[in-house]
């Protein structure tokens, strides 16, 4: 086993399992304490949340608690290894929730007996929370999961590996062709990968302006087309009516690739065959579809993101969920929704074009970091991104009519 | 509003909503760190776990978190008031957990739709704790969940409203009993009340040696007999063979009143019936069945005990469930089983016999605590409970075969 894997075991085990704790807020040393916290004073705010639900926002934790729900059927890049082995990513997930934006946040892992069963046990749990982050459920039936949940749910429900890489992604992506003077609403846009971030980034950046019949969309047996007949309802969205057939038909002359399937599916060639300075997303992670170098090699007016932190532009999620949240959580919003998603873009590719400060080009390992074709995208450790993203996140919930609380005063200004 | 009412109130509420969060056990300050705690390093674990499930206690925070659970059906003595109001009562389990026990706790308010959604609900999140506490979940519902849920967990579930109190119960009456050299199997009991925590009481009095035809059970209907046909399947193993019908009838010449109905149900002509060196347990809250001031003018030989920490012998479940949990998982239990029920009413008994330190006098406002009628039962603030009742308990899993780990080394050894 490498020095790394063995890192990261040692770090999970000692010296206490785990990366997550309950702590408490208030203090509990003496009886007068536990006679607040507990029998008889607790009646009081009992009292009052059935009087007033909403004062269950006053009394208890459940403002500023986000739960981490999967039932571990597309754990990162490995597979379907049930519930109980996703634990460790969940309890990441809540470790940067803390971390980021300092939300609270808890994991949990659900047995998935069939959809609906476990699409009602997380309806049954959901007013626990302030809000419900999905992570690692497998396409196709974390859309249906995703979309009967924020149906039936009163607190905002986000499938991140859906929406928070599309956000993300989006936000690289119009920074890049910016940069290239080209325009999302006639590029085209060839998308490997047919699974959760796959369609709701395609779906996020038609949104954003991008034409649908101007995306060619791949899954394993190739391009997504009319004539196919093994296409599930949300890949059918996608089919183009095109006589194209390989990624070698579609990537001739395409302006953009966005990768989120497998590693080394882009080759040299392919990339040849694209457009004037074509704008390639390799985010498989750990092994992008091309590696920059070769990218880099093959034609020089490329931009490349990819999904690590050891290259320019990583497009990492973190850039986006804890700060979504907070920004929902914060203004009590009943969902999030493409109002929301669309001030996420908004923000973080704004931030990109704002001087860095010297700390965050240290951290980052960079020499410098200038709005340009390698730095489309903030780094994660920019402190800014949470008062950013936040607050064009709640002030877009207030906008569109899902806030249930006004903005705080000064919410989230620039120190 | 009373003092006491605002400033439980207040303490809910400032400086932040609630009484517990979630903190990070981990270092997460760096790209590194980040790097251990999720991509890449958490595929690490993920692994570890899909190929040996029993690795979740070694890298995740499962083995020290329990889960406080309630649908909000009988929150405390305010009756079914939904899962939202009971919140502040279970994030009060929680925090005394941690205070108590040190162990990781959370609350989840779940939706019941039916019980049989519930008890599923419940079974599918279970394998994210190291055990399941139900609270506040009104009967005769509650035995059919927690009996369903023992079956369908690999974690211990334990409603401590049932078993608690019962553990608790039974540890001061058997010491009463003993103080005022009668018998248990001899005894003749009658209990007010014949919901949750009455039928666990007597339950498990009958498992310490009480006879079943010994106790009078009397719902709001009045004595449970056997030509009643309004009965539960519950109530019914307590219907008694007798004619008589009220609580003058049963109460006079009893040993034990066992009180867990409401506020002055048992009067001062009631006890005068009782036989000498009556034994009275009136745990309703906060206003007890008799008063004890009330029951001592009565007569001059009675034991009394309440659920009040402003009297002597408070029946408080707190003596139990945080080290019942405790012993539970630090041998990865696979059930609370009689003998670890049975093993915490000895522990508890045991303690009260001891000589307790100047520092728990002090903090208990009492002169001095020596076993005797006013001191039947330990101090909740005593901090030999921890140690005594979760290494008898651990012991008790290990011996019975429910144990899935060894006794750790010295576990628990007093210091």
């Amino acid at each position: 086993m490498t020095d790394f894997r063995q890192q990261a075991l040692d770090y999970h085990e000692f010296p206490t399992p785990g990366k997550i704790s309950i702590e408490l807020t208030k203090p509990a040393a003496t009886s007068k304490d536990l006679a607040l916290a507990y029998s008889p004073g607790v009646a009081e705010p009992v009292r009052a949340i059935a009087e007033n639900p909403d004062d269950v926002y006053r009394y208890t934790a459940k403002g500023n608690m986000v739960a981490v729900i999967s039932n571990g059927t597309a754990i990162l890049g490995l597979g379907n290894l049930g519930p109980l082995a996703s634990k460790p990513v969940m309890e990441g997930k809540a470790l940067l929730f803390k971390r980021f934006a300092g939300l609270d946040s808890i994991d949990i892992e659900v047995k998935h007996r069939t959809t609906q069963d476990f699409i009602n046990t997380v309806a049954n749990i959901a007013d626990t929370f302030g809000g419900i982050n999905l992570e690692d459920i497998k396409a196709p039936e974390c859309f249906e999961i995703e979309q009967a949940l924020i149906e039936r749910c009163n607190v905002p429900v986000f499938h991140d590996d859906q929406h928070g890489t599309a956000i993300v992604t989006a936000a690289g992506l119009l920074n890049a062709l910016e940069i290239r003077e080209k325009d999302l609403s006639t590029a085209r846009i060839v998308c490997m990968g047919a699974g959760a971030a796959a369609i709701a980034c395609m779906e996020l950046l038609i949104k954003c302006g991008a034409q649908r019949e101007n995306i060619y969309m791949l899954d394993s047996k190739g391009v997504i087309h009319t004539r196919r007949d093994d296409l599930n309802q949300y890949k059918q969205l996608f089919a183009n009516n095109t006589d194209k057939r390989t990624l070698q038909q579609v990537i001739t002359g395409a302006d953009v690739f966005i990768g989120v399937s497998g590693p080394d599916l882009l080759g040299a060639d392919d990339l040849a065959l694209m457009a004037d300075n074509p704008v390639v997303f390799a985010c498989s992670n750990p092994d992008p579809e091309i590696r920059p170098e070769l990218a880099k090699a093959t034609r020089s007016d490329v931009i490349i993101a990819t999904g690590r932190s050891d290259y320019p532009n990583q497009v990492n999620n973190v850039l986006c969920f804890p700060f979504i949240f907070r920004g929902a959580l914060d203004v009590r919003a009943s969902a999030i929704n493409d109002e929301m998603k669309l001030a996420a873009v908004d923000a973080i590719r704004q931030l990109a074009k704002e001087p860095v400060s010297a700390e965050v080009i240290q951290a980052a390992g960079a020499d410098s970091l200038e709005f340009g074709p390698d730095y489309i995208i903030p780094k994660p450790i920019d402190p800014r991104l949470c008062s950013r993203v936040a607050r064009a996140v709640a002030m877009a919930a207030v906008e569109s009519g899902v806030a249930r609380i006004e903005l705080p005063a000064n919410y989230m200004q620039d120190a």
